[in-house]
């Protein structure tokens, strides 16, 4: 499986070897039809073209976009009504909160996703700062550097949105994929969790 | 100098022995007016008492707040009017976005500022997390446990808002100081500036 975000246990964004549980529940129907990418010979477009990024729209809760989010962490109990609850409060947003989702065409399943939002501040002359939260990839989807094209879209939204920088936290063993996307390591993550 | 947040280099939340530049603008009358902390033998209020943590006020403007920030990073050019829509863009987020000031009585100076906003994600069942930013405590305002005021202010509006737990960044030095507050470590913070 591969967890492109956080480990049911360890809260990590970027999780590559979690261990598969009982809600590793996505099962897409051929992995072979994700890869290679390669241009169609009959003229239609391209599996690349067809993996665009895109806003998560709300239609997405039966695409399969919460049993993705359970491949990174708990989320076994979101019920319709929940679900958009939250995707109108969040849309109120507008582009301060952006939730990001790659959809595969032939399965109508959403196979990877991230999302990014922007904190106003007073420091830095009012300046803005985008956080990345919530990166995951599906089992099925890897090698097709998805993940990569998530964090591209996300980053782009947050410099277009005029932030000073972007942030995010991860595990130690995932700091190489973001050094690839362009990220530096900079400090370390404190939690504190309520019970 | 006393920075309990980003050094204006290192860009972290709590750098306790940041370089002293021309931006430490804020020069409390005395030390001494502030420690230690002791109850007044007329019954007057301690010290301590009146060192509270209260939300940002917009009158906060005139009493050095924005000259507080600038020992934590650059905040040289926030004007009135700049301050003024920017604090009621936070506002207008209630609860989910919270600046916590402490103010010396004494000087009419904020002394100390922390802030903390609320994510609602999807994931943990439609969860949310408190995300720490901000803080700086006043050079002249060390070892009255100010900052473990505003972290203790904050983590309880973070719980009381609904958070499943609550995050910040910092340095490895500080690791320390918000051990103590209550926190563990956890992972690493990644970072893209844009130019």
């Amino acid at each position: 499986m591969l967890s492109l975000g956080s480990g049911r246990e360890k809260e990590s964004r970027w999780s590559w070897f979690p261990e598969p549980t009982p809600l590793d529940l996505i099962s897409l129907e051929s992995q072979s039809c994700y890869r290679p990418m390669h241009k169609m010979k009959n003229g239609c477009s391209s599996q690349e073209e067809q993996l665009q990024v895109r806003r998560l729209q709300i239609s997405d809760y039966n695409k399969g976009f919460i049993q993705l989010l359970q491949q990174l962490s708990v989320c076994d109990s979101v019920s319709d009504e929940e679900f958009n609850a939250r995707f109108q409060e969040l849309s109120s947003h507008g582009d301060d909160h952006v939730i990001a989702v790659i959809e595969d065409d032939q399965t109508g399943k959403i196979i990877a996703t991230g999302s990014v939002f922007v904190e106003k501040k007073f420091l830095r002359n009012c300046g803005k700062v985008g956080h990345i939260e919530d990166v995951v990839v599906d089992s099925n989807a890897r090698g097709m550097k998805l993940g990569q094209k998530i964090i591209g879209f996300l980053t782009d939204h947050a410099r277009s949105a005029g932030c000073y920088k972007v942030i995010l936290d991860c595990s130690v063993e995932n700091k190489g994929f973001y050094e690839k996307c362009g990220f530096k390591r900079k400090e370390i993550q404190m939690v504190m969790y309520f019970n």
